[in-house]
């Protein structure tokens, strides 16, 4: 079988370890992997598809003979290497915050702006995981009712931040089960039992730098700029899968039935909205699921054509890995890579 | 010094074990306390202001000669006992949610509306915990500017439940850690290291009975049927102190400089709001202070007067039975209270 020589940068992270999951999980046309990630992580041995990988550190010559590179070890080292890959007529899918509002770059969810990727020039954006999954929701909503505005606060789960914060919940966890003294490394503040209204860095207005991706990425996915997006992220003690209250006004109105009936047929959502038994998204539910999972769907009659939800996702999948790779899948079938 | 004899309904619950706390931290003037609780508790021995009392059970002639009754056993307790004990001529403040929407029974925040406590006939409801931190730091803004609008979604303790819950989460978090089975007894699904989008039982249109004492209390307790609020009530993983993000909008231009100046003078508030020292409220500062905590205050650009803020506040003191003891004491000081 024809195959693409793929790498994974940032392979032994959280998103990293995800991606080759789900490049194992699809079958994916793999010629040749090669597993990239920092000096301190080369030589670390990998399992992938039944083959064991070495880690190299990331140089510029690494990607050499590469057709595509996902990109998920953080901002810096973006900004370094995707240009070098680029140069090396790689096509490049990043995870990172680099690119994305870069109008020269497509910032793609399959789901909902797939046409973007046709005018790629070799660097694609994958948007921020909160967004990701608040617009595959949104997408066939707005097709159909015209979204005006979204409110939204988001409950983040720790493997957002990567493997580090993992430990940090389950370490602080424990500590405060036992009584002990909690330790603070990756967090500002204690994150076990507690909620912190703070991811990514705060700027000039107060907003914090995830709440503008949400703000800004989804205009741009959703390519649309009357839109109005205003949020609030927060980081809760979950290992994974992000939770998000969505408060929507629309132009048309839009029924509970209608809404239901729209996302029960649209592409990567699942309708999970059975209040009467129980039924409703939540983090375990949603965790190592590929759709994004929307329930708590009722009429808001605070504003006219109002709607709340509650939507659900794996934010390392969905929200990041999953989406990476949906991307990949679609440039290979719509001849917008080039195999060599 | 002259004192009131007082009864506390559910003194073993985690309500009413921070009544006798407050009651004990602020001197209430007591001649007498009686502690009340199931059959179940009967005979249980708690220390009151260094004396030894024993939990009696509740009967309709427990009351007799009590002036004052603080009611935190659940609403069928209070819908059997509280009529029982205002024929005996008790003044029942009740922390159930029996008789909050009655329109003879006054539902008092002491911050917001105190003057509703001139009318009572015998029995004063204290709201909703998450409805009492929003209003607290609602009325000042909505005195100034006019609120119009409220979307709020909370990021709700599990002290909130009673003290079982408070177990659960533990038991939960332990089993995960250790990877054990969990064991579901108090919610229906996973608390810890999860999100539920479900507090309280759900009505027809898909909302929680919890959202709905959002929505309406807000309103009789603001005393203005002009204020529209939406609501989506969480429980999350944390012990004490519930967490709120509200967006709103008001009839006048508010900056974000007045918003800070009008709350850091008004009752019962405190602005922690400080992004660049990453001071912001969390449930580990507010979990036994009095105050409710307010931060992140945000200019809203994606509506006219657009304000976002989150709001932490103890769920049990302010929440429940601080706000209880505070009506008691406004009507001791307003000779509103006959006393035997």
């Amino acid at each position: 079988m024809a195959g693409l020589n793929v790498a994974v940068v940032g392979a032994t992270g959280a998103v990293g370890q995800q991606m080759l999951k789900i490049l194992e999980e699809r079958s994916f046309p793999i010629k040749e992997i090669k597993l990239l990630a920092s000096k301190r992580s080369a030589g670390v041995k990998i399992n992938f598809m039944n083959r064991e990988c070495t880690v190299e550190e990331t140089v510029p010559d690494s990607f050499k003979g590469v057709d595509i590179a996902l990109f998920s070890a953080g901002t810096e080292i973006s900004k370094i290497f995707a240009p070098e890959a680029v140069k090396r007529g790689v096509v490049v899918i990043d995870n990172s915050n680099a690119f994305r509002m870069d109008p020269d770059v497509p910032l793609v969810v399959p789901e909902v702006n797939p046409h973007a990727l046709h005018k790629h020039k070799g660097l694609i954006s994958n948007p921020n995981c909160s967004t990701i999954q608040m617009v595959v929701a949104l997408k066939p909503i707005h097709d159909c009712f015209k979204i005006k505005r979204v409110v939204v606060s988001t409950y983040q789960a720790v493997s957002g931040t990567g493997r580090e914060a993992i430990k940090e919940l389950t370490n602080q966890s424990k500590a405060i089960l036992d009584e002990q003294e909690i330790k603070l490394s990756v967090y500002p503040h204690q994150i076990a039992f507690n909620t912190l209204p703070h991811i990514d860095v705060f700027d000039e207005e107060g907003y914090t730098r995830e709440e503008r991706k949400m703000m800004n990425e989804t205009v741009k996915i959703m390519e649309d700029n009357s839109i109005k997006v205003t949020a609030t992220t927060v980081r809760v003690p979950v290992f994974n899968a992000h939770s998000e209250s969505i408060n929507i006004q629309t132009a048309k109105k839009a029924t509970v039935k209608e809404i239901k009936d729209l996302l029960s047929r649209a592409p990567g959502v699942k309708v999970v909205d059975d209040p009467a038994n129980l039924l409703y998204p939540m983090p375990i539910l949603a965790n190592g699921k590929d759709e994004v999972l929307v329930g708590r769907i009722r009429e808001d009659n605070s504003i006219e054509n109002g709607i709340n939800m509650w939507v659900v996702a794996d934010n390392l999948r969905k929200g990041a890995a999953l989406n990476a790779i949906q991307i990949a899948e679609y440039l290979l079938n719509n001849g917008l890579i080039k195999v060599r």
